[in-house]
């Protein structure tokens, strides 16, 4: 296994060349009949010369003949029972022919079954079948694996997770796109890249599809979002039928064209997928040796992800809100579908809370008489169907928390995390394994400390302990916890120096459950909404709120616009524009100003 | 003249005996008709007597016989040409029977007219008598002035200011109450004891009236809101008339027996009125020799007051709001009726923004074409008449801030300066002399700063010039400007920003202007309540606004519950406790985190 900084050192210093097409080859070596990765055993020479043929075009990277070796392939050929011998003697043969300088990468392609709950592949079973896969290959000595030509996020999150668990090797991951830049389960560039990333691959990109004209702003969209390395395999043109043949028309000069805008909009690796050969990949070759990388910066925002759509939160955009109505705590109503196994009723809740301009959906499903895990699985399947936020796995319960997460193909935030050490280990090794942000809560074994400053010393414990998991500073939100005004008014105005505090010192993102400030008063929007405001200028990113109360929106807007979110008040405008002007305070100071100059 | 340091010095250390009643030992002396005043010229040994007998009882300041010898008062005898000849007569008499350590005291009293617009006695008529006869009275030699047994605290306005014009003495000063504690035109201890502390008297309190008892509870009062010395007259009892004569009832011992109450409540100094003697001076001078003054904490919270009503502006409090409605700028109407001289709209704007909860009204009366200095002076007059709510005098023309402070017979604001040294200076020596507050605007010659830290700049150098004049730090006001969010979006927060700097750095008061922030906006009521929010968060004292808006005393009532000004959200709770719970929010948090401990 090469050392993961090597890589990196490697990435940042050139483009690599990743090979091309095996299948095109194996076509034009007269191997077009029988399971391809069956080839590994018994036409060794074949494959050998193959991988031959794009060490010597200068390809860096040369992948194992493995894309369909995984038990469910294999089983199209009664081969069920070789995945062991076909992936560990398709390393062996690459291993021949690569000499010291080439990188050898362990492919992984798809299941071939749909996951669910859009076919019934489940996720602890492609997770088993990819472990098995990766298992072998990397025992056997690859030095990169490369999950390939995935079409749905879910079967990629799947298979990273399985790959992070059977070796410490690079992994490279590729989906592919259609021509509305969408994958199967309608995932655009942005979000691969963002659930990818939290995922904790290398290297991450797009391959097959189509040719690498339409490539290019795939690339440039990923490399917006994320400053991990990207790769780019594309085609050699769209694919034409004709007497029931593929063929792939762009010429290895037209192809190599490309390449500069490519790597411009991002890429690190070029490769080629269908109808690509030695002769497309030497002259790709000739071509990025006179080109550098882009140098990739670090994204400060913070994003999260449903299965299609991301969402950035930073101080430039307006704030995001997450909606609390999934949460059969004080909704009986609620209570009672989970009880009933009547999730509908949540999706409605998320819908509404969605139409309500909710960003992020909490999901709480906690009733104490049902079996949580099963629950939160069922309503996260169910929910992602129909709204297009991310979600927030809202549990305190781990192995519900693990199920929401599994279920979850996006980037998720986890709620939450307390300061205390079991629980920080539990929520964030969860929260690295499957790729999600974490909510921690300035309480610990002791409670809700009183003061600001002992709240921040949790945060703190927190972020680092969040850091040392490898979380990014990004993929951390802190909420600092409000008291109820009635009952303990003097520390009302904690929770607020606590967000200041946070924000200064440990550079995160802060979320607020907002309505607890005002229990057992009356009126309890107008000081909610207040609060809200405060808070907001103290530095609070995101509310945790309900998104059916105008006056939370109307204080959100109108910080917006104050903190500058909102720029030019174009949102404010367009929100309020046809409403009644209720005041016409004059504008004395204006007046008194121009005045006394 | 006593060095007013040394006075000081004495007044921390023991308790001083101010001599008794002039009148009733004229009486005893057999001079019950005639000028009293008169005799400093033709019964000079009775009066030397009876100054020597209170010398004699141990009375450490002895006072002139000038009660009535004021121009107004002379004249009821065709004395009036005489001001000069009997006060200075007054004094050599005083001075020939006081030895080394008793203090000469120069009497002023009433001038017996009834000051406008209770009276027809204009405030710069009462000014020229007072001042004629502390010129003198000053010239010859007294150590303090004492004005005495004034029952309208504006002609005490009249007195003060003049006798500072006069010269540089130090300054007593008492009214007189009714046994609801109230003087003649309304005022209660604690604004008499907040007008003359403005003002700048040196001691302040109570004479005449009634006898010793009732007076501990005015002393108490006066004591709770101001940290002057406080001297107390109290009459031997409640007059009683027999046969056409005043018989005062206390004897000396029982009298006596009141002094240490008195004391306790806060008096530096017990003399005697009507129907004191020798003898009840002798007592009480026996009985304040073991006892020792109380020390005086200066008092931390602000303070302005109308005739009959003091508003203290503290951290502590709820929120005070100046009313900005009563400025023809942008209201017609008002203009009209300025131009008018109807001033009955002006003073209905008043009672309105009143029964609005509005605090202190801002009283602006800018109309081009108008006499502004006549219009401030009746608008100011009539104003008072029908509110009890402190002013704030809002104008740039010098003029006519000089005519609203002389008619203001309370303790206003001034509104305002600016930071150029040629306003400062003309606002600073009105504010000193008038006893009022000020409002300082963080703007310059160059226009109001960007940045907070430079209107900081701006606000420390009035602060600084302000100290230097004199004023108290309680007494100065900073608006730290707001500009308007639609046109300089970006410097929206400098606003709250510089009023953080502000509190933190130079512990003044604050007060901010609100509705120019949504100037241009829809829905401004919206964003005007969000900013109002932050800048209570951030420290705002004083919102200037129109409070006929409900959002507004929204977002005012729930901060002074998250800051701990409405404890135990009392006036919230009376405020919208009938109004219907518009929300029914989940305990999300408080349930999480009972079940996360
Ligand atoms: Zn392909
Ligand atoms: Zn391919
Ligand atoms: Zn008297």
């Amino acid at each position: 296994m090469v050392k993961r900084q090597k890589l990196y050192d490697l990435l940042n210093e050139k483009i690599l060349v990743f090979d091309g097409a095996m299948g095109t080859m194996l076509q034009k070596n007269g191997l077009t009949t029988g399971c391809p990765e069956e080839f590994n055993l018994d036409k060794r020479k074949v494959i050998k010369r193959i991988h031959k043929e794009y060490v010597n075009a200068g390809c860096n990277i040369i992948q194992t003949n493995t894309f369909g070796a995984n038990r469910i392939k294999l089983a199209e050929y009664n081969l069920q029972s070789k995945v062991e011998e076909i992936n560990r003697a398709a390393v062996k043969l690459v291993k021949e022919m690569a000499g010291e300088e080439v990188l050898v990468a362990g492919d992984i392609g798809p299941t071939g079954k749909l996951m669910y709950p859009v076919g019934d592949l489940s996720f602890d079973e492609a997770y088993e079948v990819f472990y098995e896969q990766a298992k072998v290959l990397i025992e056997s000595g690859v030095n990169i694996i490369n999950i390939e030509t995935i079409s749905d996020i879910q079967e990629a999150r799947a298979a990273i997770i399985a790959v992070k668990d059977a070796g410490d090797v690079p992994i490279i991951c590729t989906l592919t796109f259609n021509t509305e830049m969408r994958t199967l389960t309608g995932s655009d560039p942005e979000t691969v890249a963002t659930v990818l990333e939290a995922l904790g691959v290398d290297i991450l990109g797009v391959n097959c599809g189509f040719g690498p004209d339409m490539m290019i702003d795939i690339v440039r969209r990923m490399s917006s979002v994320t400053d991990k390395y990207i790769i780019a395999q594309p085609n050699a043109g769209l694919p034409k039928y004709i007497d029931g043949i593929t063929y792939y028309d762009l010429t290895p000069e037209k192809m190599a064209s490309y390449v500069e805008d490519l790597i411009n909009a991002g890429a690190n690796i070029i490769g080629g997928c269908c109808g690509t050969t030695p002769e497309h990949m030497k002259i790709i070759k000739d071509k990025v040796k006179n080109l550098r990388p882009i140098v990739k910066e670090e994204k400060q925002f913070t994003k999260l992800a449903s299965v299609t759509k991301t969402l950035i939160i930073t101080e430039e955009l307006p704030t995001r809100v997450i909606g609390e109505c999934i949460n059969p705590t004080a909704k009986k109503y609620l209570a009672q579908a989970i009880k009933d196994n009547n999730l509908s009723l949540l999706c409605e809740e998320a819908i509404k809370q969605v139409e309500s301009n909710a960003n992020i959906i909490d999901v709480n499903v906690g009733v104490n008489l049902t079996e949580e895990s099963s629950v939160m699985r069922n309503a996260v399947y169910e929910i992602q169907r129909v709204i297009d936020a991310p979600l927030s796995i809202d549990t305190v319960n781990f192995e519900a928390m693990e199920e929401g997460l599994k279920a979850c193909a996006g980037k998720p935030l986890i709620n939450s995390t307390n300061g205390e050490e079991r629980h920080l280990d539990k929520v964030l090794r969860l929260a690295k394994r499957y790729g999600a942000a974490i909510l921690g809560l300035t309480l610990d074994e002791k409670g809700i400390p009183k003061k600001a400053e002992e709240r921040f010393v949790i945060a703190e414990r927190i972020v680092n302990r969040a850091l040392e998991y490898g979380l990014k500073r990004q993929d951390i939100f802190i909420d600092t916890l409000v008291l109820t005004a009635g009952a303990q008014q003097q520390y009302a105005l904690e929770t607020i120096k606590a967000i200041q505090l946070v924000k200064k010192e440990l550079g995160v993102k802060t979320v607020l459950g907002i309505s607890n400030i005002s229990h057992g008063l009356p009126n309890r929007a107008i000081l909610n909404s207040t609060f809200l405001g405060m808070a907001l200028n103290a530095g609070l990113d995101m509310p945790i709120m309900n998104p059916y109360i105008d006056k939370m929106w109307e204080v959100i807007k109108s910080a917006d616009v104050l903190t500058g979110k909102d720029l030019n008040a174009k949102i404010f405008v367009e929100s309020f524009n046809d409403e009644k002007v209720v005041e016409k305070t004059i504008e004395v100071n204006e007046v008194k100003i121009i005045d006394k100059l």
